[in-house]
């Protein structure tokens, strides 16, 4: 079996990063690697997802874009053309003999935002900057899937009896793609999912065996249509969709408090009308609500829902509300924190381990581990330190490689663990 | 002198409308007409304005594309030449003699709005739609040059003794080109002035000997900036400037009105954010105010800017404020009113003579006609009526094109009659 | 016929100012005194007033408070039995041959406010401030009553011939008593009126021919009723009637401005809520509108009332709306405006006469304006300036007495004429 | 030793209930019945206070209504005396040999609200609702009150050795008590304390060893004041406090959620305003913000007072901001949860043992307990059953009587448990 260095590997994707449901490049470089391995088998694109599941897909003409760009950029045609119209990730297996199968999800989806160029910022100053001019690896997904295939090399290589499936799943940033996954095939007899993520503001040499309270989350878009009118000569004409959104706005941050349990509302971008001079004809919101409990982002939603109908006819204008992707909440098992635990603790370079982290985020690896527990299975949610100099979603983001490594050797013998405990 | 087909050249000039300080072509085209009549001065472009004085100006990249676009559409490459950087608009002068210096404001600027390709819109049906696939003639300012040409023809044809000044002014629409005519030498001997406007409502026929109440207008740009953060994971590290956004705008609609007179106050645009997860760090609002006299619009454009000012306060947030185009409130002379009301009713074609109408808009030639009132001038703004099958600034606006006889014989009349009125 | 001094007598009103509908013993101090003159007819109390067209009445306990405080204050038994319930006002009349019949209406009401006993006060100083510790007179209808009085006297001196009716209106500080004069029979004959009001910052000496630009204007009260909850332990039960009062204030104000003129609107009083803890069940405002005209007014009104019912849905509540007291909007007419103007010239004390002015606020003398102008008649308002050291509805109004014989002269004058010019 | 029955003495309270610092005839009645009890030492009224330390106290007129009410309902004159100016309270001390020093604290005073006539509620029916037409005991300070009587005397009867102080406090419901008796010499030397509620949803038979999480609160007033205009005649002219309340309002609701724990803002009463008329000069509101932990209680106030004063600033208004009543977050101590949970499984009645609970409102013994565990020693707050049939704070909620034996019982036997778990 070829080795491939995580950290190359690593440096590879980061040069190339895609948004969600645009990862052309990268599922093909991932799967050009994972050819190299002795697998048992690889779904690839369409076969790894169930399409019909993928949440907040771009429009096609953006897809299109970005599939483009990685026909020019040299991507492998014969992947490339199992990924047209945005179906993107991968599930690599191997099988080795008699024993429990054993998930692992890595996501593999960039930022839409420019890489810092600053010279203190190392992939500028080393050279394995974004090339796109547009997207950035901001949150450590290249290291979760240089992490990802390196765990597949390494129980590969070991005396691990079972199954394993390394779920490289696309759009975890827009939330979009873990549903996807959860409702493919792929998962149904996964008896225990590992997920994981880097950084989070643990320093390098921290295992957190259980990061928890993810927090449900939805998103939703609402476009207000009023009428326009000129604002000089008519203004008792227009029905003003801006004076509707502000109404709206000011009032979803109202949305009382929940006792039960944290709750969030954002109203995260705002659009609207053309010109001075016109009473805005259209106004367009993007916001999210998230809950401690799915109950409580429900009930987050549904107030947001009210709150939008009412300031609409209040300025006598009309709503469309589209709810977008969305995930549950979720919590890792008892018994998979203290085999990481366990394990961490002979890493090499591995210092500490935190038995317990909240995120206080969202994730949409809930979607899968959801799945695998509702099937009686057990899921942990692990996090890997590593010392960022730029918070996670910021133009100077990096990961310290040293993490990659922390990340296959405890994640590989997490799941070797498995076997053992299962007995 | 070469004569030109007034409906011809509007056509032409429909066909290729440009947005305010982007007029290129049309200026060239002007230019190029003009030149073939009996001048005796023509300025264009920085010499026919104060260009220090330009207002709402739009960036750079915006104005070589269209610089650019006019060079690839053929227009005469030593007019634009002299137009680089968005120096447009032309004066035209004829000298006849010892007598009065009259002059005649046209504007000459498109919309940036898609024109209807609808069977039923004249323009599309006839083949003269506009070519840009961006812009249109939504306002008339197509048939305003188009009747600013024939009058100075008309004028030079006749036994006029004085001297008429026939402005082409750019960037009405953003009322950004008033100012800088109104600065420059050309305006500063001119001892009567018309201007004009077709439709606003009045069907073809009419002629408005007058129109006033143009309200005193400003815009004003703001952007507040605030601290993103994740709004999952640390909302109350976010300063939220969309916050600070919706809550300037409810109360810019509240400022009380004025007992004085009408107010007005529009937020138009708003553009805020960039994800739903992230509190959103800077948010922008495009507003303008009026009044029915430049003190009213003064009291309204300082409550808006404390009104922002305290919004970004409450919110932690920052906010630059830019006050951008503006244009003082102006009336008609009665002397002027009346010849035009009087030549109007032997107008073939003109069956009603309003003698007065308010607009209730804006519009920027108020600053010409102040500018000639303040030197001891005269000025009317004159109303040609065209019925207009959509409104004003909307996809199926659109002359009816016996207007533009109407208004040059009207103002050819009105300007012909002064030196004996003047006597 | 005995005389009364207008001066003695509008201090012996101002001495016992009663507020809205509770009038007794003003309307009994008025009775004694129109008793002493030769009348031809006095009608009083329901007599005088159409009673189920009294607006803005208040509750019964507070109309019998002040009907008990005006019985043991010693007013006329004889006359507050007629009166009980809070049918207040009256109308006087004289007969003198045969001629037209001209109505003058006076409004008698004080105001709920504290007076001030400051020594530069002049009713503080001299001894006629308020008695009765919580109204005054600080809208000069003491001045207007003593004024109904001394023209009812000059008139019936005089060798006028016609008929004069005084209206002694109750309510006007709530609009509320225009009304059910206005449908009274006493204004049904009636071809001529005349109103008046002393002072609106114009100074002794001045006379104004004709007050206009009265808005109409309309009352509304609303009652937002949510859910209590502890704002601590259970926050999301509430359903807050102090969060839809504040959304429904914000965007009230925010009504858009109308082209076709002035129009307002306030939120002049709130209360809601028991305790800080306590998620508010219970909220009230009271509020008005006003327009230029009638149809403007309504415009608000519709405006104000969706918003009020958007603002409950949005919080969940519901909302009780109840339309309180209005008026009309009025013009003065021209020939009776001449008619005042002619007689002011005159009037001894009198140096200014101003032609025309705009008042920007409302009075329900429209209301009898507008019937005598329905049924064909003329009607004007009439200015009396006055000196007042503090502004109207303040702690330290008060009329210049030389008002009021300047009131009276241009009145009984103005009434005197117009048989003459009716000839 | 003079027994008294605890049912019986609750329902003398209840029939006399008096809001916060009031507590005039229930101090008397206390002392009356503690007097016959074999004290050590009874301290009352400002003896049992440290009176400077008074948050939330009424104004003086409201504090002698009620004392006057007091002494007309034949409250002991020599107790009463000691009270004047609402220094309400006592502490009453048995020392019993050598020991530990442990401290009960009970809360005595009613609610401003009207109880239920209610033939179904019981204290209706039987003859002991409110007597005062204005108050009620709807929270059970009532039961409170009696259990502390109660268990003084039960620990006075049994061989308990060491010192027992019964802190009788005033005003808890405004969080006004607490931090006088947490300020007071007689807690310096406690070692243990308990505090106990009734009811809380928790029903009779119950008993919970350690209420948790109560939030810390804080009380925060606000005056806008503007400038009044006539809302007809001169909006211009207005600086309108009741729109800087609306502004106010609604963006305290917004302030944002915090990732640390859960926060609390209200806005309970809200008052402004004289007339529809009149732009409102004075605008007035009472607010309360919480928090899991005193800083998340901070976050929340600086906040408030941020909103507040840009709110006043929009609307060129001024803003008074008076803190008030406060207290902080607490936990009850795992040693005495213990403890509590022992004994209460022998206590006859009691079936449950809720070994913890979370409150999510606020109480102010948090002051005492705080101050306790400050000085190295333990506190724990207990909660005991009761079925009420209304809410608390509601016009129908009563204690089920059984419940204040087990208090009784339950109590006692955890204060006389502590010296054997002491040594």
């Amino acid at each position: 079996m070829a080795s491939i260095d995580p950290v190359t590997l690593r440096r590879e994707l980061h040069r190339h990063p895609e948004p969600a449901w645009r990862e052309f490049e990268t599922t093909a470089r991932l799967v050009s690697h994972l050819e190299s391995l002795d697998l048992d088998a690889l779904y690839v694109g369409p076969e790894a997802i169930e399409g019909d599941h993928r949440l907040a897909v771009p429009d096609d003409d953006e897809i299109e874009r970005w599939f483009d760009r990685a026909r020019e950029a040299g991507a492998d045609p014969d992947v490339l053309d199992r990924l047209e119209g945005g179906y993107t990730g991968a599930v690599a297996v191997i099988e080795r003999g008699d024993g429990p199968t054993i998930g692992l999800r890595v996501d593999i989806d960039g930022l839409p935002q420019l890489e810092s160029d600053d010279d203190e910022h190392r992939p500028a100053a080393e050279g394995f900057r974004s090339e796109t001019g547009e997207s950035m690896h901001a949150c450590g997904h290249d290291a979760h899937a240089a992490i990802g295939v390196g765990t597949l090399e390494a129980v590969a290589d070991s005396d691990f009896e079972g199954t394993l499936k390394v779920f490289f799943q696309p759009a975890e940033e827009v939330i979009g793609g873990g549903k996807s996954m959860a409702k493919s095939e792929h998962i149904e007899d996964v008896e225990y999912l590992y997920a994981l993520h880097v950084g989070l503001d643990h320093p390098t040499g921290t295992v957190v065996a259980g990061i928890d309270d993810f927090l449900a989350v939805r998103h939703l878009e609402a476009t207000f249509t009023g009428e326009p009118a000129h604002a000089g000569a008519t203004p008792q004409e227009g029905r003003n969709a801006i004076q509707a959104l502000a109404t709206a706005i000011q009032n979803c941050y109202a949305i009382p408090r929940h006792a039960d349990g944290p709750t969030r509302v954002n109203v995260g971008v705002v659009e609207a009308g053309d010109a001075a001079n016109i009473i805005a004809e259209e106004a367009h919101l993007v916001a999210e609500v998230r809950g401690q409990t799915t109950e409580l982002m429900a009930y987050m939603s549904e107030r947001v829902e009210r709150t939008l109908r009412a300031a609409a006819e209040m300025h006598d204008c009309e709503v469309e509300i589209e709810i977008g992707a969305e995930a549950p909440s979720a919590e890792s098992d008892d018994e998979l924190r203290e085999i990481v635990a366990e394990v961490a603790e002979s890493v090499d370079g591995v210092d500490t381990v935190v038995h317990q982290s909240a995120l206080g985020g969202s994730e949409d690896a809930t979607f899968l581990m959801k799945e695998v527990q509702d099937n009686g299975g057990l899921a942990c949610y692990v996090g890997v330190g590593t010392d960022h100099p730029g918070g996670h979603h910021t133009a100077t983001f990096d990961v310290d490689e040293p993490t990659i490594r922390h990340g296959i050797d405890t994640l590989s013998a997490a799941i070797e663990a498995i076997p053992n405990a299962d007995r």
